[in-house]
């Protein structure tokens, strides 16, 4: 398999080469075979070749079975022209490899909850995977521009029916394999897009008799995921909504660190990255968590590779390391044996094998 | 002073008796003269004349120095095609009267906060301000409507300069009367609003030099919210980012229906509402929680008749009978006082004068 390596930047390299050394002892294992192609993107991209996405990164990923994505952006590039901005190799990417499928599960480790902001028995037994539409609406319709001599400005919310119906019918397929529970979020009550979006999910739905679905406005959601995070299983939103929704269902656990992602198209090609940032603060350190990172490649080998259980082996072998009491300083609370990233690492690997 | 009252649905009627009996309170107490209109919205108004917004309303509202409302919507009503709604009738009535200022203040009640789901050394302290715009942006920008017969959908988010400018205008001297520290929410990474929408807050700067400003973009400010609540100060954001942050900071102080809002224009005049909604499933049983409706009338005596004072007034008496133990049942917790939505207006009285 054909693995284009991404590190990005700040503690992207350091990640990328935990996730790395995990999926060579899984190749060792299961006699897979793994070949890593690394290249630009992103601030490093832009310092190297004056653009955030170079072609021939592009060129590389549109070859590959899979990207791994370390983490884009750093201050040192916040001044750049948005077009020249280290996100904006983020979206390019995303939408060149055509990636309209981002799922963001969000689980709570249980040995982790201490760290979460909510009360225990409000968070525990949170399981939801988010499903958020990633190549279409406001990021990328047109216009998107200044009017009126500059005194006034337009963004434009555009979906195709397609669109609508691939990544609802990917949300319907995701609920089977799950609790078969299904909210979709929008805000029909203003929108046109969404009176459109929840008209496709009730149609849809005659298809999966046994998904239960529910419907909430984005406001509503924004709350409940705060008050009930136990009642979710599959939330399926368009682009922006969901944007908002993942990040902030990303702190409830307490542990942004561990969360992994995947934004894939229907053929299984997709692209896998941590959902914490570039960390410029503690880059080069040596004590980034790769556990998100290494999350998200278990995620690539059971979207893109169809490898369930090498995936789950991944999955256990992080479980068992952190009960055996190994933190990176991100996650430390007292009485924890606090290691870096190399280390962590190391005794996930002694864990698969 | 001429107030238009406009119960609406569910516990809005209930509600805005407490509301009136606490003015009238205040009137006696402070010698002023409050005259109440009362008129219909939402689905009352549906029911009553076919439309959530019967002209007549309208005409009322306009001739008014402010605007009490209670709440509009129910299950009975949510078939009804979009513009037949109640909430039409809520969008058409702050469109109309030109309410470009929403006020959100979000303030933990010390007494309360067990109830919140965050863990009390998270969310103690929490004392903020949202300012949502919210006359302008995607609710109300044209084209929204289906496309391509029926095979693509557009909503279009649409600012004026004058409208950013007179919101971001409103949060700076607002922050001038607290803390002095305004974060201004966007996605300028993505969407060309909002980096206009940063270019006028960085101008506009430069009047309010003593005022301290930070950019946050949604996905960050919908985590923030949650992790650090006790670091924001004034919040300003557009219609549907304010949208989504206010309801999810509504939430984060255990408290929802103590919450007050203000929408108002430049003038003075305004309308006023409690954050909670219609409650179908509580109305009429004379338990629903009076205190969000008063503390909306609070908002109204300073921001539309600059009655600070008397707005101090009522807003102390409402600590003073928490303090005192008294609870309607959906704050309730162990060992306090339960009672019913007249009981505790009486109680608050009662501690006014
Ligand atoms: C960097 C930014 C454009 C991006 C987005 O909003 O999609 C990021 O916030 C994300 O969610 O991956
Ligand atoms: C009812 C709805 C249109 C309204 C809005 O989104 O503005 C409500 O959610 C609010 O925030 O007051």
């Amino acid at each position: 398999k054909q693995i284009i390596v991404l590190p990005g930047d700040g503690v992207g390299r350091e990640v990328m080469e935990s996730a790395k050394l995990v999926l060579q002892a899984v190749a060792s294992e299961f006699g897979h075979r793994f070949v890593f192609h690394e290249h630009l993107i992103g601030g490093a991209a832009i310092d190297a070749c004056g653009t955030p996405l170079p072609q021939e990164t592009v060129d590389a990923c549109m070859q590959a079975d899979a990207v791994l994505l370390g983490a884009v952006g750093g201050p040192q590039w916040d001044n750049h022209p948005s077009g020249q901005r280290p996100e904006a190799g983020l979206l390019s990417i995303r939408k060149t490899l055509g990636l309209f499928a981002n799922l963001r599960p969000v689980k709570g480790f249980a040995s982790l909850l201490d760290a979460s902001p909510l009360k225990k028995e409000v968070v525990e037994g949170s399981d939801m995977l988010i499903i958020r539409e990633l190549t279409g609406g406001i990021y990328f319709g047109q216009p998107s521009e200044r009017t009126n001599d500059g005194n006034a400005v337009v963004d434009t919310l555009y979906y195709e029916r397609t669109e609508m119906e691939r990544i609802i019918d990917k949300a319907f397929q995701s609920a089977l394999t799950r609790k078969k529970r299904l909210t979709s979020v929008d805000k029909a009550n203003v929108l046109e897009s969404s009176r459109m979006w929840r008209e496709i999910v009730k149609e849809k739905q005659k298809q999966y008799p046994d998904v239960k679905v529910d419907h909430v406005l984005v406001d509503a959601a924004a709350m409940k995921l705060i008050t009930q995070p136990d009642q979710f299983d599959v939330i399926v939103t368009e682009n922006m909504f969901g944007d908002i929704l993942s990040d902030e269902a990303s702190v409830l656990t307490g542990s942004l660190g561990m969360l992994p992602s995947a934004s894939i198209r229907t053929d299984g090609v997709g692209m896998y990255e941590p959902v914490h940032g570039s960390a410029p603060d503690i880059a080069g350190k040596g004590i980034a968590n790769p556990f998100g990172m290494i999350l998200s490649a278990a995620m690539m080998l059971r979207h893109s590779f169809g490898l369930e259980q090498e995936a789950k082996d991944i999955e256990d072998a992080v479980d068992t390391v952190l009960e055996q009491g190994y933190r990176t300083p991100d996650l430390a609370g007292a009485g924890e044996r606090v290691v870096g990233t190399k280390e962590i690492t190391d005794r996930l690997i002694d864990n698969m094998t």
